[in-house]
């Protein structure tokens, strides 16, 4: 498909959305609110993840969609992916500097600069949030598993429905040894794969590469396909040509083992993977392919949801 | 008790969810992980708001943490409440200008300065962003109720457990008469109350106001409190003298229709009502009266969240 065409087959999927009110438009690319039926149909996708992930125990934790600054600077976003961040900041002046950001916000001025940046940034992943809380720990033998849920953003606003600013990301993390991250990654692939086919999605599994900025993104690239540390679920949603990635799966070798100091049980430097399904677009894979009466639709998966 | 006492008082709160794994510290006052068991006391309460509200047929919608920044220009937060805002900040440089914020990330300079504010603010309500997708319409005959739940951000790093930066309001919102809307803050005024009370709160209904800025907070506050527009449901937490607000009923008169130009069906401008439950001070105040066995705690209410 010719990107013009694509872009057509973008605004054409994202009016029919409005029009049956599964998103309402906010006037900003990429951030709509949800309908009641939307909900309902990413809810009952997280009960099967929930009922998949159950025989492995997990901790369930939940983080806010902001973050500790001095965490986020830990990370290496800033290097990797800076045109996709979020810096939260805000005003912490007296009345007279109130004054002054009044008169420039009624003047139609730039009113940001009279503004601090805050101790917190927008979580760009649901899973960045739990390293900096293992730091400098032992995890116990056999490592820990962790359920995560959260609204994660990136600034890359798009008239694909799919490619939203803020979004929710639903994360099994491991934390332990190379073998048990690994077999994380891998077990999760070969499962979220069973489970979105099960729902009558049309899913391939391909090795993947994060969205690196500026010049070095090329070998960026490159080595994180030669380590074999990405996979993607990809769905087709406006396009058979170019479908959508609608889960992750990643290795991150010891990347934030050793930025955070967490260690296996036998003293090594921890090893971490994740699957993150994403659920909006599993939402809106599910629209797509089987139309927007999402009655019928968690009715006829029913057995998979309970 | 007098402001040491009190602090005291949220310090050694504090220490116990963290130490209960309720809550999980995350360096910043007021930006916490939720536990599991958190997370569930917070989902049966939500259980027992959408049972009590069914009968009004609420229309279910939910916003993502960020709304429009145009929007947010129009509600007067920035005049009153600036203190507590949250404003989205972007990189959108190129490489270049990546290389130079980098070199003052790495200096420990202020690199926000290469930042430019995005299109979105942190929404400071849960149903802030609703009205802008209200606007320019005329309702329908007997007006619109909305359940909405969302995070909501205020810039007030506190060590009182129950003054989180970010945090979840599950809300019913009325749109319609001037009659429509009071009835509605006075009729969840009222239940609310006794939801509160049947799960073993002590809690209390005050008259109150809104924490507005600057020099015209007095005169502000005390309109609003002559006007009776704002109450609160108050329930001692840490302190028995300072109870917290738990939950908010509030009558925005037209303030939000003549922002927005909604319309009630007879061509009249329309007036807003909103409750606005505080689903983490909820959760922190069973904790305290009923202790941290989250599962008995359960147990003895269930009646309630079925």
């Amino acid at each position: 498909m010719a990107n013009e065409a694509m872009q057509s087959a973008y605004q054409t999927y994202l009016n029919e959305l409005f029009e049956a009110k599964l998103l309402i438009p906010s006037g900003v690319q990429g951030v709509y609110g949800r309908s009641g039926a939307f909900e309902n149909v990413v809810s009952r996708f997280e009960d099967y993840v929930t009922r998949m992930g159950a025989d492995k125990n997990p901790e369930v934790v939940r983080f806010p969609p902001i973050f500790n600054r001095a965490h986020y600077a830990k990370i290496d976003h800033i290097r990797n992916f800076p045109d996709l961040m979020g810096s939260v900041h805000s005003f912490i002046g007296d009345t007279k500097q109130h004054a002054d950001m009044l008169h420039k916000f009624e003047s139609d001025e730039d009113w940001s600069c009279c503004l601090t940046p805050s101790e917190t940034m927008m979580i760009p992943a649901a899973c960045y949030p739990l390293y900096p809380t293992a730091a400098d720990t032992t995890l116990p033998a056999g490592g820990r598993t962790v359920d995560l849920e959260a609204y994660v953003f990136r600034h890359e606003p798009s008239i694909d429905p799919a490619r939203m600013q803020i979004f929710r990301q639903r994360e099994y993390v491991r934390l332990g040894t190379p073998d048990e991250a690994l077999e994380h990654r891998n077990y999760w692939l070969e499962c979220a794969k069973k489970m979105l086919e099960s729902v009558g999605l049309a899913v391939t599994a391909v090795l993947a590469d994060d969205p690196f900025f500026g010049r070095g993104a090329k070998i960026m690239k490159a080595t994180q396909r030669e380590q074999d540390l990405k996979y993607e679920l990809v769905v087709p949603i406006c396009s058979e040509e170019k479908p959508t990635a609608v889960t992750s799966c990643n290795y991150h070798l010891d990347s934030f083992g050793s930025k955070f100091s967490i260690r296996t049980a036998d003293g090594e430097t921890a090893h971490t993977a994740c699957i993150g399904f994403g659920l909006e677009r599993i939402a809106l894979a599910l629209f797509k392919t089987h139309g927007f009466d999402t009655k019928s639709c968690l009715h006829r998966f029913e057995k998979f949801w309970r």
